[in-house]
């Protein structure tokens, strides 16, 4: 019997602020290119400062993936924490808007509602630097049983892991998936965690049933320098492997089976914010619907493929009609 | 015990002619981009006078696949046909050169050493006419059993199934290496020639143990749009696949084992003649020296790489100093 959601998303409630900047902006503010940071409320008002125009729109990657899934058709569940501040507002109309089951409660006191500074340099990469904020206080009380259960899979970003009580919450989440049959997803997010929480993801590979992570993220979770070694690396963990390549492709693994799946061309890469996150609701888009792993991965791509062609970390166009389009639906 | 020689190769002797052009070249003079088309006695005399000045090597796909295995210290064997005249000379000369062992004795009269007229355009790509001439009179007789059973690997490409004596003389080898303990290797050459052979090189497949194909001829012979589709078409087969796919690099798969290899970074494309040739040079090695499947397609890349960063064929660096120094030997 099918259950009532396709995917219950984990992640941190976060409004981007993004601008485009040249490289020596990076330079000058000593922003790290194409990864993630963390940063205190101090440094986020300096650089909310000096990005001067900048547009405010709802994120976060577990979100985006979320945004991704709602455009495609699915039905979803996000979990994530929030001030009764502006950018709180802000965050939870989104996901009213997108028609994405959204019901953490919004903190009414403590740090604001977290943002992410996105610096977008004219190569099209993007480079972050996040506050937090309320994001760190998702609790194991924020975890509602039944959300869980409602689902057939879980999804839990990595970032998580940057805010004890919010692991705490995702090993909650993920120990109620497994007695309710809902399959667990699970995102590295960024090369850097695996500096933080190597060993941690090592133990949690075991026990999870879809694995998405980019090239640099799991070169560095198995400590290889060829993408090959990670591709023979996780042959004994049989869980689903959807390993992304920017514009290599992706490649999906599992157990014996290998699928080698292209890009799906642009005209021009604008900004890749969201590339991940997208490329993860057309696999899990796929997967909720029992298609062919092969076609997962196609409709990743192409979810991806159109994040990419614009600023910004959400569809901008009905992801379903493309994909019916594409014939992957 | 080890046999004497590594591989033997049997494939078209020719001498190629390589000029660079303007893409209005091929306009005018009719010459299909990026493939090998075969042209008769007089259209090679008139291109060949359209060339102007041209650079004369000696070539052949199985030949300059030999010349990269001398480079990399292989000891190797070569048998095929030319004439007894200049080019012919000269196709003997550079075997003996390389120090490949080559005793198909040349034929006194009948057509002229085979030789083919490349155009290289600015973006690198060859695109191949090909005067075939002595080259198909190779015959059965021409096939020395002890040539085949010395050899770990017998190598043939498909080009000669555009000879028929040549093609008889090929499964006349095949039969010698399958009572000789010697494995078999087949390249599909191009993909026009799945146009002709599709399916006698679909008959050929379960009966050979490697099999080279770079994605345009892969996709022929399968008749499938996506390289995905290859390679789950392959997986019944069993036998060592090797499929080239240019900037993408390579992806080796033998039943479940896959292995995705990127390609070696070059700092400018100058002529991608022989990239295929040098990739089953490399793959080759590897193979016969009891390297693991990856180990021997990066091999096979680090040799394609040194052919597609100058004009023609065949190495001009030592390729045995270029894998020692990548630690491939």
């Amino acid at each position: 019997m099918a259950k009532p959601y396709h995917v219950t998303a984990l992640g941190s409630a976060i409004v981007d602020v993004i601008a485009a900047v040249e490289d020596s902006f990076l330079l000058t503010h000593n922003i790290a290119k194409g990864v993630m940071t963390l940063i205190d409320e101090y440094r986020a008002h300096q650089l909310y400062t000096a990005f001067g125009s900048a547009r405010e729109v709802a994120g976060g990657s577990a979100a985006n993936t979320m945004a991704g899934l709602a455009s495609l058709g699915a039905r979803g569940i996000f979990a994530g924490k929030v001030k009764e501040d502006r950018l709180g507002a802000a965050f939870s109309a989104s996901m009213k808007d997108l028609g994405v089951h959204y019901t953490t409660p919004a903190a009414a006191d403590g740090p604001q509602t977290a943002c992410c500074l996105i610096a977008v340099t004219p190569d099209g990469q993007r480079s972050m630097s996040t506050y937090l904020g309320a994001a760190r206080e998702f609790t194991v009380d924020d975890v509602q049983e039944s959300d869980i259960a409602a689902a057939d899979i879980l999804y839990i970003e990595g970032y998580l892991w940057d805010a004890p009580s919010a692991k705490a919450a995702s090993l909650k989440a993920m120990e109620i998936a497994r007695r309710s049959e809902t399959r667990i997803a699970f995102t590295l997010s960024d090369p850097f965690l695996m500096g933080r929480y190597r060993d941690e993801f090592l133990e949690l590979l075991p026990t999870l049933d879809i694995f998405f992570a980019n090239e640099d993220e799991a070169k560095a979770l198995f400590e290889v320098d060829e993408f090959d070694d990670v591709l023979q690396a996780l042959r004994p963990f049989g869980n689903i492997a959807a390993l992304t390549r920017s514009a290599k492709g992706c490649v999906i693994a599992y157990g014996s089976e290998v699928h080698v799946i292209d890009a799906v061309p642009v005209a021009k890469v604008v900004d890749t914010t969201g590339a991940g996150d997208l490329f993860a609701a057309g696999f899990l888009h796929g997967l909720a619907h029992g298609q062919a792993y092969a076609d997962c991965g196609r409709l990743g791509a192409l979810a991806a493929a159109e994040v990419i062609s614009h600023y910004g970390a959400r569809p901008e166009t009905s992801l379903k009609d493309l994909a019916v389009r594409a014939e992957l639906i």
